[in-house]
């Protein structure tokens, strides 16, 4: 850090408060994390701009990251805040391309919820943690009164080992490079918004919220040399996509046809105005792969858990100062892929 | 972990939903983490019971530990939530004789904060975090609906580097350890309650909030063997000698006439009936030192930053399956410590 850094501009005088689209994942929280945080903060870590920090110990590297989950309703079909605590941070460390080891949790609660809740929600953290071989470790508990807080809010922060000697990261990312997607998208966030808004469909759409370390290791043992990896929470595909661009300054494309979205999400979109694209994933991530090793990192992907509908979605095009992101259409037509501006669905992680 | 474990029993009935003061570091919070969390994630690291985790890697031995801070005002004399974010958990990797080097900043906003608040938090955390020369490397941002939080909510995670062979920790402390007070208690708490309540003492109380890092260095590199640190947060020393009392299934004694406590202070805890021992801090701790170096440790600690009051408060006493906390008045009789059992302040950290 440099302390002569002019620190702590404010955002944009049309944002004097805090609004919930600052935590969207799209252009605002772009804008916060941009004038706010990075600039009293200044450090390589951060200016990668990437879902975690690599940290160099000797010859030992890790990978750390955070993330607080604040999701309503507290139980979904498919998962809950306990399963999603672990499985998001897990993934966070597996998009840096670790192995996830260690996981601190911390809770804050507020008064009045019941126990019961509790249990159920350390019980799934429990599980989940189990499930991918990773100890939690340590924890903080406070307790806010009521109206202060909203049931539970649980952070958790995970420790990974770098083991493979990739720099994987937007900036890594070449002229060429094939862009996979895992699976098919916006899962997580219509589970929420049914769950939420108590809407049905003919059979339940579950989140995907899963853990992703293991099929980032099948591609890393396979030889893959992988480039840049993002998963595809709040903001969806269309963010993840141009925080890339942006971070890497090189233009992307990518195809709509390919682009996996089931009837019944497609469905749930149309009728609630929302964007499949913009949608929040909690087990889907992209992968910037040379385009020699597309094939074989697809068929990874496709035998993993979820990885049915894996597809090559598109390619990174050439460098420019200010790259878009391109969607061609079945129709053959072109458009411009923005990050989401507003906010879609708030509380889905 | 072990999966046959029994998990999540209920904590007594008289409990099915959670209290302020099961947030408040003393009899309820044990029950809480004892009952619900170590059961649940049962490893080695949280049946240590100490602040932060010690994490082994190849011959690198690192310490983790994580704190969400809620503190209400978020200004106070002598700190604000940004400065106590950081410096509380540089403490806490101090506490495992650790060197902090990174942290993590994870923040839940209630819409609405006005970005100028956000802006000077953020300043704090920098100033602290350059102070203490540890790196903020990696972070998030969530925000909930207004009514949902309470302004702003900070979860900072820390990794720290353990260079020395010695095992802090409240096993380690043997009968005959000097226990050392490294200065005089309450600031925290009453500059909080203070700015809480709109009271006004003669002279502005301040916070003690500071990073202790530098200290616990002191001491290791003048050789000392130490046994055991705790900062003294919520619960203050009250708590934290029960708890490692119970922890090493020692007895411990202490003199009240060795512990400072100003004037100021005693005098606003016998208007507000609180007792100094159970008041939170954030810039004390206590260490469990061999006898013979107790004066060389306490040399050290009164120089230190804050440190004038420093003084040797007590000793272990003998193994005991349900050890006493024992404290000698200045008229020779004895009373047993008691963790405290509701809560004093909430909101304090």
């Amino acid at each position: 850090m440099d302390d002569s850094t002019l620190v702590c501009p404010l955002p944009v005088n049309r944002h004097p408060l805090v609004t919930i689209a600052h935590g969207g994942g799209g252009r605002l929280m772009h804008q916060l994390i941009e004038q706010i945080f990075i600039p009293a903060f200044n450090n390589d870590h951060l200016t990668a701009r990437h879902d975690g920090a690599t940290l160099e110990l000797g010859a030992t590297r890790l990978a750390m990251t955070t993330d607080s989950y604040v999701v309503q309703p507290l139980f979904f079909p498919g998962g809950d805040i306990g399963s999603l605590a672990v499985n998001g941070t897990i993934n966070d460390l597996a998009m840096c391309g670790a192995q996830p080891r260690w996981l601190s949790a911390a809770f804050i609660i507020e008064e009045g919820l019941p126990m019961e809740i509790l249990g159920r929600v350390v019980q799934s953290m429990r599980s989940a943690a189990l499930a991918a071989g990773v100890a939690l470790v340590t924890g903080d508990t406070k307790v806010v009164e009521r109206g202060k807080g909203d049931g539970i809010f649980i952070n958790t922060t995970g420790i990974g080992l770098v083991d493979h000697a990739l720099d994987i990261r937007p900036t890594s990312i070449r002229s060429g490079d094939a862009i996979l997607l895992s699976g098919d998208l916006g899962r997580h966030a219509i589970a929420i918004m049914s769950a939420r808004e108590g809407l049905s469909f003919e059979s339940t759409v579950e989140s995907d919220c899963a853990p992703l370390a293991d099929t980032v290791r099948a591609l890393l043992a396979a030889g893959i040399e992988i480039h840049c990896l993002r998963d595809l929470t709040r903001g969806g595909l269309a963010s993840a996509l141009v925080e890339i661009a942006e971070a890497s300054r090189s233009s992307l494309t990518i195809t709509e046809s390919a682009i996996s979205v089931s009837a019944q999400i497609r469905g749930a979109c149309e009728i609630l105005g929302l964007d499949p694209l913009c949608l929040a994933n909690e087990g889907r991530f992209i992968a910037f792969i040379p385009r020699l090793q597309a094939t074989q990192a697809l068929d990874i992907l496709k035998i993993a858990s979820g990885g049915a509908m894996a597809a090559i979605i598109g390619q990174v095009g050439d460098p420019s100062p200010s790259p878009p992101v391109l969607l061609t259409t079945p129709l053959g037509t072109t458009r411009v892929i923005e990050m989401l501006s507003g906010e879609q669905l708030p509380r889905i992680c």
